[in-house]
Order: structure tokens, then sequence, then C-alpha cells
């Protein structure tokens, strides 16, 4: 299930890069970890934005930053319509209408997305994906079984990751931003529901794409006990730098193996 | 202006207590720094929640982890009707009219305030209390004058801080909680506009002494480009152990000299 296509190493950390066969499909997926690891660590799966990919640059960043500082592994895969799972015509075309609703320029349903699957249809793809790539990571030496597992996604990383971290009871923390639940959206906040292990939310007050009303629904809805929600002032792309290191605590506090 | 009426040293901590006099009223303070402490550093005021006072124990502990931590110094007041400023029966009274409205139990205007001073006059004698206070802070050699200065305040801490802050240059930063603005409240409104220091809020969801609409409206109220808005479930006094050390990393961004 695990095919490896390539491994590379710098400055003490190693990435590296396996397919995934689910459903027929072809998903790439990524894991960086400190160079020579050995042993169990925390994980964390990383989801990223709508018109990102598993690689992309703020994201990689993060995780390598996380293997040296941290010691931890990171996992990461291309959501469906993605990555290598898109042509890149497609892609630019999905990247601009990201841009235009990122900027409330965008209406609803708008946009160039009949060519792509539904955010539904993504979603119902993905809880498998990730199952697959956490499976497949866990059989790895410095990765293990059984130890923390934490999940971080915004916007897209959000939508696609409530269904999976609430279906998928080897994550034990979640950091979660920049989306909501909306009014029509039943089965997302049933699916918050579900969800009670400990949440960090980050909301920007600003943002066109989730209007404010929806990101409070979205923290009333999580199940857990523990569950903080931060709001910022700005829009989309705009969550200040110090909420990095607001998530750096978090996972320190829960990761602990 | 400055009165020294003890000092104590303890595990690297030296506390001095000190009584000003500001409009014919005796306001006692307290300022901890780290033992032996020489020259210009951070400085921290601290203002206490209703029904407490000026050495009150979470505060104390936090204003001498500082010190021996980050080399803070911090400095505490009695606010009006609290600590020294007040008779032990009528501390008592408070102290359970507090305990009543925390619990949602007490009726707007209910319990003793009668005998006690409003919150808004309290919030009068305060503004120069604490400037005097800061004043004469400033003389001590191992504060200085000039250097970064944050307020903290939750509850009666919020209410009577922020049109201190408003009104006081010197401050840099402020950490505010557990508070909110009323509709007709809006001098208090007006005040919080007027703060543009960076602010970090924390909020609890189900607090029975500030509604959630309230809390919003006042982080709304906040001039301040870098505002930030923690919210957590649970009540009044339930502010989660790990906004402690969002307060720590805050003040350690905003309070470098």
């Amino acid at each position: 299930m695990l095919s490896i296509t390539g491994q590379t190493t710098e400055a003490g950390v190693t990435e590296l890069d396996f397919d995934l066969t689910v459903d027929g499909e072809r998903v790439p997926a990524v894991i960086w970890a400190p160079e020579g690891a050995a042993g169990r660590r925390p994980l964390i799966l990383m989801g990223h934005g709508a018109a990102q990919h598993r690689k992309t640059e703020t994201l990689a960043a993060r995780a390598r930053r996380y293997a040296r500082q941290f010691g931890w592994a990171t996992l990461s895969i291309d959501a469906p319509d993605h990555g290598d799972r898109i042509n890149p015509e497609d892609a630019a075309a999905m990247a601009r209408d990201i841009t235009a609703r990122v900027r409330g320029a965008a209406r609803e349903g708008s946009g160039p997305s009949s060519i792509f699957k539904t955010m539904g249809e993504r979603a119902r793809r993905i809880v498998p994906e990730w199952r697959a790539a956490l499976d497949a990571a866990q059989t790895l030496a410095f990765v293990g079984a059984g130890g923390p597992v934490g999940y971080w996604g915004l916007s897209m990383g959000l939508v696609l990751g409530v269904p999976f971290v609430a279906a998928e009871p080897r994550v034990t923390c979640a950091v979660f931003g920049l989306g909501g639940v909306r009014p029509k959206d039943e089965a997302f906040a049933e699916a918050a529901a579900k969800i009670t292990i400990p949440v960090e939310f980050v909301f920007q007050w600003d943002d066109a794409v989730a209007p404010r009303e929806t990101g409070l629904a979205l923290f009333n809805a999580f199940g857990s006990a523990e569950k903080t929600l931060h709001i910022n002032p700005g829009g989309h792309g705009e969550i200040p730098a110090f909420e990095q290191a607001s998530w750096d605590a978090f996972f320190l506090r829960h990761l602990r193996d």
C-alpha cells in the first residue's frame, strides 16, 4: 500500500515521499522527520488549504521546524483535486477562484467549481485517504503506532479535517482554523459535535470566506470539553504570526507521549 | 508621595510595600522584583478582581514567577473599597455578593453594593491612583522610567483597567479578561475605542457576569490593530490554566525593552 517514491535529507530533516492507492486512485503523501530518527514519536497530520498541495511552502517549513525543534514527524497528503491530482490548467483556474473568494469577490456557487469535485465529495474521499496515510505512517519505525497524533488544518484543511477527525480515534488533538458552520451544514455540525478531543480553533473576524456567525457556530458545535477559540481582526489570509507560537504550545501540551 | 512601609525577600524575589496618598486617601501598593535588581526593566501593572486585594494569592504568585523567570517588576494596588481600604465586615458582605454574581444567582442591582462606591466611582478614583503608583514605581532605580509597561486585569481588573489604560500613554500592551460592554455602557465603549496598544482579551463563553454578546462587543470596541480574543467554555472563575502561558507569551512579545 505504501510505495516510496523519493527521499531527501536537508538541514537535519528527512523528507520521505510515498504514494498510496485508495479506491483505485493514487494519493501522493510526504512525511518529514528528524534525520536518523528512530523509534516512536508524536505525529502531526497537516491538511493543506484549497489551491495548495502537500508541500505548500508554509506547511513544509512548519513541518521541518517541528522535526528540528521538537523531534516530531509530520504527514501531509494531496487532497482530492489538488497537487499531483489535478492538471496545471485546472489548478490555475482553481487558484484564481480561491483568490477571488478570499477577497470576497466571488458569489456563492460561482467560479469553475463544476469541473471539480464538490467539497462534500472531497470530504467523503479524504477520510479513507487520511486513514490509509496514517496506517502507512504508523508502519514506519520512526513513527510507530499508538503514539499521540495531532491534526492541523485551516480553511479547506478544516472543511476536510473535521469529518476525518470526527471519524478517526487515533487523532488525539486538533488545530482548526478559517472555517465555520452555515445553517444548512447539518452534517458538518454533526461531525464537529462528534469531536471530543482538545481543539484550538483560530478564526479571522473579517473573513470574506467564513462569516463571523459561522465561526461562532462551529466553536459551539465542537463536542470537546477543552476547546479554545482565537479571534483576530483581518481577512482569510491574515492570521497573525503569533498564532503559530500558540499552535506550538498547544501541540507541546497535548502531544506528550 | 511614596512612603515605604515594608520590604521582604523570599526565594529570590523582593516584595516592597509602600503607601500612596491620592486625593487625600491612602492607597496601599506593592511591587515585586528580582532580589538585588538594578536598572530599568519591564513593569507589569496587575489590577485585581472584585473582593480581591493587591496581594491576592494567584496575582502575587504570578508576580513572583515573573520576577524569577523573566526579571520583570510587577506593581499592584488596592482598588477603592478593597484590601486595606475596606473593613472586614464590609469585605465579607462584598465577597458573598460577588460569589452570588459569579454563580449567576444575583439580580442586577441586588447585593450590598449601596454601602460601596459604584463601579463608575471606583473607575474615576483609580485612574489617578494607578497614575500615582506608576509615577512612584518609575522613580525606583530597579524599575526606571521609559521602559515597557504592561497592564493585566480580569473582571473588575478589566472594568477599572480599560479607563486607566485608555488614559495612560505609558502602558504599552494589555491583557484583559472576563468583562464586556453592555448596550448602555457608552462611556466604557468609548474608553475601549481609545485603546490602540496590543491587547489580548480572554473571555469565558458561559460567564454569568458578562454575557457572550457583551464580550464580543468589547472586542469590537477596542481600537487596537493588534487585538486577539480567546474564548473558552465555562464560567467566570474557570479560565483554563493554559491561558496563563498565553499571557506570558504575549508579555514576552511586547515587553522587550
